[in-house]
């Protein structure tokens, strides 16, 4: 799929295609998890256990907002730093990790149990300032 | 990742990036899709209007059958064509994907509205024969 910043191009008007249009890869539900364990900074999804390269992480950070799932705001100056946050475009997708970490903890085995907090909060929780 | 076959590497013990070890790309999800509706046989598949290109679509099908997530079983000889199925572990799905149905058609304007059938099913449902 060719896909120019701002001017998506998506394959039907499927639902579900689409939205893996958007975010049919190994990385970027990755980085929306983090999101909604609250980190924030890039050393933050660097620090994750999948080992994200950084080429990946750059990418994927300005297509998530680009598409309006996530959003930025700097932190620091001199050198400009940003942390990330989820819209509510973004924090809607709760309900797609839950239901990714049910199956894969049912279905592949050795993976984490889902933490209760995790599989009982709702989009709002992640919009909540903390 | 490097993945042979029968033997995944996954990222982390998450379940949700596993999960995307095993699903994570633009593809194997709509085919998981097509057979929540019933498709089954090679041509089904490409008649989508996704368009998938056939070598992809030899690729997931291998690839999700290695998996655990379809089977085949041939219904016909000479030459042998193969229809396609969701096993428990397929059908199990699901629930990931009526959630990115919901959020696509939410947030990504101009996508159909998911059938009441599709948005209420379980999916023992989806193991029934029919």
């Amino acid at each position: 799929m060719s896909k120019e910043a701002g001017t998506p191009a998506f394959r039907s008007q499927c639902p579900v295609a689409a939205s893996l249009d958007l975010l049919g890869d190994k990385w970027s539900l990755v980085i929306v998890r983090d999101l909604m364990v609250r980190k924030r900074r890039y050393k933050d999804f660097q620090d994750s256990p999948e080992g994200i390269p950084t080429n990946i992480l750059a990418n994927r950070l300005r297509k998530l907002e680009e598409d309006g799932i996530i959003k930025k705001r700097p932190y620091q100056e001199k050198p400009v730093r940003y942390e990330y946050s989820l819209t509510r475009k973004g924090a809607d997708l709760l309900p797609v990790l839950q239901q990714l970490a049910l199956w894969g903890h049912k279905h592949i085995p050795g993976r984490w149990s889902p933490p209760d907090w995790f599989l009982n909060a709702k989009p709002d929780d992640l919009l909540a300032e903390k």
